[in-house]
């Protein structure tokens, strides 16, 4: 069968997957900074059979891979942006950049589906349709590589999109998925409070703009506890506040920056007016001019339930060696750019365990690593996947 | 000497004022409600050679005495309303009427006054000018009495005026003053924040009025703390925030309300704008409707230095037995609306000395009670004042 | 078939249905007062073959229908308490009691299930195992009627309990359930602020419990915003703040009420944790005693997810006529004190779609009313649910 | 007259008080490392019958005049510290060291009184008792040159201390006053927030610190407005609130530094339990770790009154020309580090007026310039205090 030679031929290359991984965890450079990634990737399918479309408004890879057949197309996703993090794990191909490192096992994805892609290349007659490979540049950082290369045509012809995280907190050998808003969008603001600075010996001559924006920060706290149904999710977070100064002088103005995440639509547009009006009115409490600069970015990660039902049936019936797990692991806090795909086309993005015993850190950690082989299991799950959504219907 | 025969005259009468004060205490009446307490002062000066003006927009009485010689006007003023306060003293005479009580000395002011004034009718020939005395209704409810006598002419021909109040918390024997802004001008305010009701598990159908309301209370601290002077003397008190409610009913409205003092009325206006423009930064901050009743009640009493000086003089150089010290007490706290006649004509008001040992409790308390000998103090004071104004330069 | 005969008679006895409903509507009792409600009830049963239990720890009864044959035990609960509501309907039946009335179906409840107890006892040679009707007082009112009623016994020998909430906002023929935590847990505290009291123009002489306990209602806001996770769900509300008082005297205390709701029960004990912590820590913040009563009632309502699929099961394959719709409703809001049995037995609570177009009020309102023959169709799905539960496997 | 020789004198040497202050202008240092300014007072002082005792714990200088003759002692007291501010004035003589300006008015202090000292050095012989110049370094930065100068014995022998601060504000030809407390005292804190990081989105895994200082910042405005009467005059400011950091990152600490100022120690005592006890009620409401480091400064400036009726009287008799006014100016809101001299002698620090009409610049202002002929009032000033201090009685 198809599926078991593919499944034979990923065992066999699962050194050329840890290769591949390690030589972009070493050479890891932040988002939209990619340059040598980039090269390298395309490096890799000089000579193969593909149409690559390169720097699509960044570093941006489209691979198509055309079984010459009738059929559907199917995108395939990984980023490849590493984060400004010092890398503090002391692997031998730790990052050689300071300060850059791949701590999110976007280095894993890119790695596992370079070898997937080549793979099905090789089985193309026996499939049917098209398959997108799309190798994107940064995720972390917005506006997001995401919505540029969506921008640059990334989808045209695509029909579905299919995206996989490896996690370095769920078992290895587990799978999970969930249906329906799945991962939280998200907005940022940036508000500036500005007084009048003066003698912190005479404050009715200056008008103090910390006392203003620690108001604020309190009332803020009311529009996830009095303005959401106790069956909303959504969080406000102001990372930074700031206001560094001397102790006897009354600060003139004082800037704070707000992270907003919320899993509806309906939540963050909520969320957003009250952000602004809540700033209006503590700027007339205080008689003091107010800046607002809000800005959406990632959307609310959907799922469409057929393509997750896919994913689930394809998984489950291919019994991947070594998967004793796959469940609705529910939703998850943080925001991914996977939503501009899934806000364009009907798509599902799923998270594969790779849990490392001896590194027990999370995502963004300096001393964060995943268990390599899975990405073993990601290239199977997805090449299943591929599988039966391009022969079966 | 005149002086040494008013003197005597007063101790002679001591008895019938501590009978007058007892009388006025066992009948207690409420500010505005002091019909009897009236009746009982106008019955006194009945048959006596004086001019009699009764219920002066309100129970007050203006009595005059015409020493038929050329000269100035002063007017001696003593206020005759008690509290709603329910008498817990265990006095013989304690007040009849029942949450009704004398709990800050006006019988003991009204008494001392009564009986002086009878005696400097008697010694009118040897006076010059006019003597006015006011028996005031209602010191203690804003409006107050002394604007309503204003507004009813108890000023006309008078050149300066002279109060007293007894002192619970001040030594039997000293006599205390203080020139320029003595006593805080007041203001009060009802504001109400309308939200919108809802059951408490479903907050976002509602808007929490006892939020908005506990949020503006914790602003409304920014006023006294960043908007005054150092040297500014202000205070504002939020003294009811009506939010009785069910635990699990959200308010739909909530009305608070405050009281503000102040020892300039340039900090009273500024007072007045940060209150206002406060509540209407919370109700835009909470999306909410604010309805605000600001009113403006008795202004700071003023005491003209030289009437003041002319106090501290007259009464040195009476060598009044019994007292011990006269000093600038230096101003206080609570609000009088003797403030309103400093406001018409150089005027001072001052205070005497009745602290008594078994009933250390202060104004307003239900166990109030003062030094009966007091009131002899008072009336020499108050003679010494009115000989000197009258008599010399 | 059984359960089409079954289907025949609660058509045939729609009319009883409603003229048991309107009785109980007209004679509405509040909870734990429920005296008439109870004595109508035991009158009903009264000749019947069933052994009916009176007075569980209040008006409560428990009514045992016996197949004499072997079997399970299903129990069928209904409620019958009324709320302190004054009645605006206008209907023939309102309520007779004033400040009293049936705002939340608990009429209808009784209604169908009197009728349907009856047709299931005629039936009962054709079943097996036995029945248990809980005809439950008060339900609006902690404690609640349930905990007190297992405390007597009324699930000995049951081993599974079913319970229905007629909705006044869901669609005529639509029938709601969810697995899981389904209904919030409930807790309510009360917390007093021991401040001092004093005059409103010297708050350095008092300690302000109106200040204090408004920034306590400030704090209160970062338990929902900042101490649980987004997909946490969980309300803080204060519905009480009781600072009634004089504009110009400082209150010595204040007692705030709030009521805490959470959909599951470590999300209760965190906040109940929290809102010890914040209460003490205020207290030391200004210096005064604070008193706490925090009571946990009603726990999550959590329904077994094998009952709840025999539930859509049962009413699937029944077709009951006039059933359009049957879906997961996703939870609710409020809390219900069928928790009880089902932390008790695997049990499931679901809701019958009540709307009436010319009432579209939410339960609780002076006017609430909902569409009568939604009785029948409670009636059936409760049919349904006992047959597949009592015959099949 | 031996005060209208030294008048005389000082008139004709105005210019070279310009002079060194121009010279001190121009060459700026800021607190403790006013090295070049000493060694520049120090060599003026050279070959003169002085006793100089240089570095006193910092580069302070004392310069005693010994009359050779019985009577008292009295010291002088100026400044000679710069800011560290950016000057912009402009001026031909603006300071050449960047970033260091006297911008308070210290370069005036010490050149008149160099001159002054030249010329009661030369009249000693129609003088009493003796002199002592204090040249004090270091007056703008805690701890200060006051208090390590009296460690180092400046004030052996002293009886009574005078200083004179030049006032950008007050009108040319006003000297002001004030008896008994006169300038603020200070206190200054640091306190750290210690919370826990975490990711924007996930707040229940984090303990976000600039929620808790914010509300702390909320809480302190209570100390001004609730506990202080209204005739106690502080401050207390926060002039940093270093919070800055990423928007999507939750702090996992902030530190705050704060201002305090009172007019009186009880006050500045009650002050500082306040700020720890809200700073420890906030760390236990927020879970957190608090670390406080309180520290004192200035002292309140205790004008002696006896003292400051010498320099009344001094001043008045001496009718100096262009003095129009010498008046009770109220107390300052600024503190001074002249404090430690009169908490240990009875001693006057007054303010000679000196307006420039196109430099309406506040104190510290990169701008702050004054009209040098104030040097002139000044030096008469302090010498008619000096001659009625060491001649009369």
């Amino acid at each position: 069968m198809l599926i078991e030679e593919i499944f034979q031929e990923i065992d066999q290359r699962k050194d050329e997957m840890i290769q591949h991984r390690r030589h972009i965890h070493h050479n890891a450079e932040v988002s939209f900074k990619e340059k040598e990634t980039a090269d390298y990737i395309v490096n890799y399918y000089k000579g193969k059979d593909v149409e690559v479309t390169k720097n699509m408004e960044g570093y941006g890879l489209r691979v198509l891979i055309d079984s010459g057949k009738a059929g559907k197309t199917i995108a395939l996703r990984a980023d490849f942006d590493a984060l400004p993090i010092q890398e503090e794990t002391g692997l031998d191909f730790a990052s050689k950049n300071p300060g850059v490192m791949h701590a999110c096992g976007h280095d894993a994805h890119t790695a596992y589906l370079m070898v997937l892609a080549d793979i099905l290349l090789e089985k193309k007659d026996q499939l049917k349709g098209k398959i997108v490979i799309i190798h994107q540049h940064a995720e972390e950082a917005p506006p997001g590589g995401a919505e540029q290369m969506i921008e640059a045509g990334v989808l045209d012809g695509v029909d579905n999109v299919f995206g996989i995280h490896v996690m370095s907190a769920m078992d290895f050998g587990s799978i999970q998925y969930h249906k329906g808003n799945t991962q939280t969008g998200r907005a940022k603001f940036t508000i500036k409070f500005q007084g009048k600075g003066g003698h912190g010996s005479m404050p009715h001559q200056a008008n103090d703009s910390i006392v203003a924006a620690s108001y604020f920060v309190t009332v803020l706290q009311t529009i996830i506890s009095r303005r959401l149904s106790p069956f909303e999710n959504g969080v406000v977070t102001i990372g930074s506040f700031a206001g560094e100064g001397s102790f006897n002088i009354i600060k003139d103005s004082v800037t704070v920056m707000g992270d907003v995440r919320a899993m509806a639509d309906e939540t963050k547009d909520k969320i957003e007016a009250e952000v602004k009006r809540i700033a209006k009115g503590v700027g007339l409490t205080f008689n003091m001019d107010v800046d607002i600069d809000y800005v959406n970015d990632y959307p609310v990660l959907y799922n469409d339930p057929a393509m997750t039902q896919l994913v689930v049936d394809a998984i489950t019936e291919a019994k991947i060696p070594g998967v004793v797990d796959i469940s609705d692991g529910g939703p998850q806090p943080p925001s991914e750019d996977f939503s501009y795909y899934a806000a364009e086309r009907p798509s599902c993005f799923f998270y594969v365990g790779a849990h490392k015993e001896d590194a027990p850190y999370p995502h963004h950690h300096p001393k964060f690593d995943i268990r390599e082989d899975a990405m073993v299991i990601a290239a199977k799950a997805m090449a299943a996947v591929s599988l039966k959504y391009l022969l079966e219907d």
